[in-house]
């Protein structure tokens, strides 16, 4: 698959997004979300699974998985967008594959498409080896007006 | 549209699902999802917004209402579907209407398919009236072996 | 559900579409698609179910749907969009129901959010009196330059 | 990404399936769909853009995009299923990313999940070197009764 040209990448932009997301607001710092490689194009943030995560089932509450994709969906972009540009999530769609009950959730996000003002990307989410979520959606670049 | 015909519906766990729904889990908690109104076929749940839920930018993070629609999703069938079975949510999608930054949601989640093994539900979100996000998605019923 | 107020609503156009679609090119003509209402918000198009159409297990072939609802899902816009303006799909979700064999198949689409760059739009298709599929997407509006 | 094992895979069925799928029925004789390459998880089919196929835009209807996913959604299972069972597509989700003007549409489904029940496959639509649509579904394995 082609993979699109980034016509800019700011890697003080991807640094700085390194290490835990609290920055992003309340619901990160509850999942404890943490930006583990942050790239061109590119996003890998992890999620422990602890009690506090599960359903009585004792399987992980799939709202997890859903808040995870769309945190890493749209902050996937920010190292290729123009400083004080916005991307603000317009649709995602997601598959839950398998029960998560332990271990960690290894989630990678990917754009797959990106034109000034949209950007397509898929996400993986992997646990204990397997692969537990599949995700795609959109995000528009807004820019300060 | 014609709408599916319960072929049973137990009010005592639609009353007993009225009210907060902490028992679903921290991540409701955290959220502090509560169980307005909970019928055949149809689930009504708000969550105030509060600062710990936006983002820096004083948005309503996304990841609050895909978690929302995940938890009404699955919630909604327990009312007509058979004692001791379990809702596992297969995949869904939403698209997100328009921001949010102060009021209350009010995610409303109505079965529109309902078999022995699967149910397709959709959910409006609204917010100081406007219709914000609007998801679909699968539903597996899982009995107990 | 609150509905989207339409600021412009062209009834020439909403009555230029009502009809065979044959005009949106050989795809629509191959399906036969008709256009049965067209109105301020809302499509109503018609599809005959016929032996052409089904799949060697005598069922409706999915692609059929799948392109019905590409097709209303873009067309519902242009009766409340500037003239000269295009309707381009940019996603959708579909969920199929229930198998289709006979009969026609009714689908409706709505538009349940509007702005100026982009609509989001809900689809029914109904056939022998039954939902069989349920479909959600995204529709910008790319004015002439 | 992991992917999933194939406990089995037929290269008759396989092979047979190689080549025009006007066997699929009508719509698939219509859009002229060509199985260029059938393997244990992934299938390559193409189908040549022709001027029946645009609309007055003289852009690809997007139907025809939206039925070719749907096409190689459930085709992909067959060579990992058992004999006699049938690949329902149960819903699927498509993003569309460039207009297709000319050449060919190359699409590459690949199952990224399977269990006795139930597939989720990703797909790729390329065009003259550029990837134009992004989808993801699932399709359920149906055994004979």
């Amino acid at each position: 698959m082609s993979t699109p040209e980034f016509q800019q990448f700011d890697p003080k932009v991807a640094a700085g997004l390194q290490g835990p997301a609290d920055a992003a607001g309340g619901i990160a710092a509850f999942l404890r979300i943490e930006h583990v490689e942050v790239s061109a194009g590119s996003l890998h943030a992890r999620v422990p699974v602890r009690d506090e995560l599960l359903t009585p089932f004792r399987n992980l509450h799939g709202g997890v998985l859903a808040a995870l994709c769309d945190h890493v969906l749209g902050t996937v972009l920010y190292p290729v967008i123009p400083r004080g540009a916005w991307a603000a999530t317009t649709e995602f769609k997601i598959n839950y594959l398998a029960a998560v009950t332990t271990g960690a959730l290894d989630a990678r996000a990917t754009i797959i498409s990106l034109t000034k003002r949209t950007a397509v990307v898929r996400i993986d989410v992997e646990n204990e080896g397997r692969l537990v979520c599949a995700a795609q959606g959109t995000v528009s670049v807004v820019k300060p007006s």
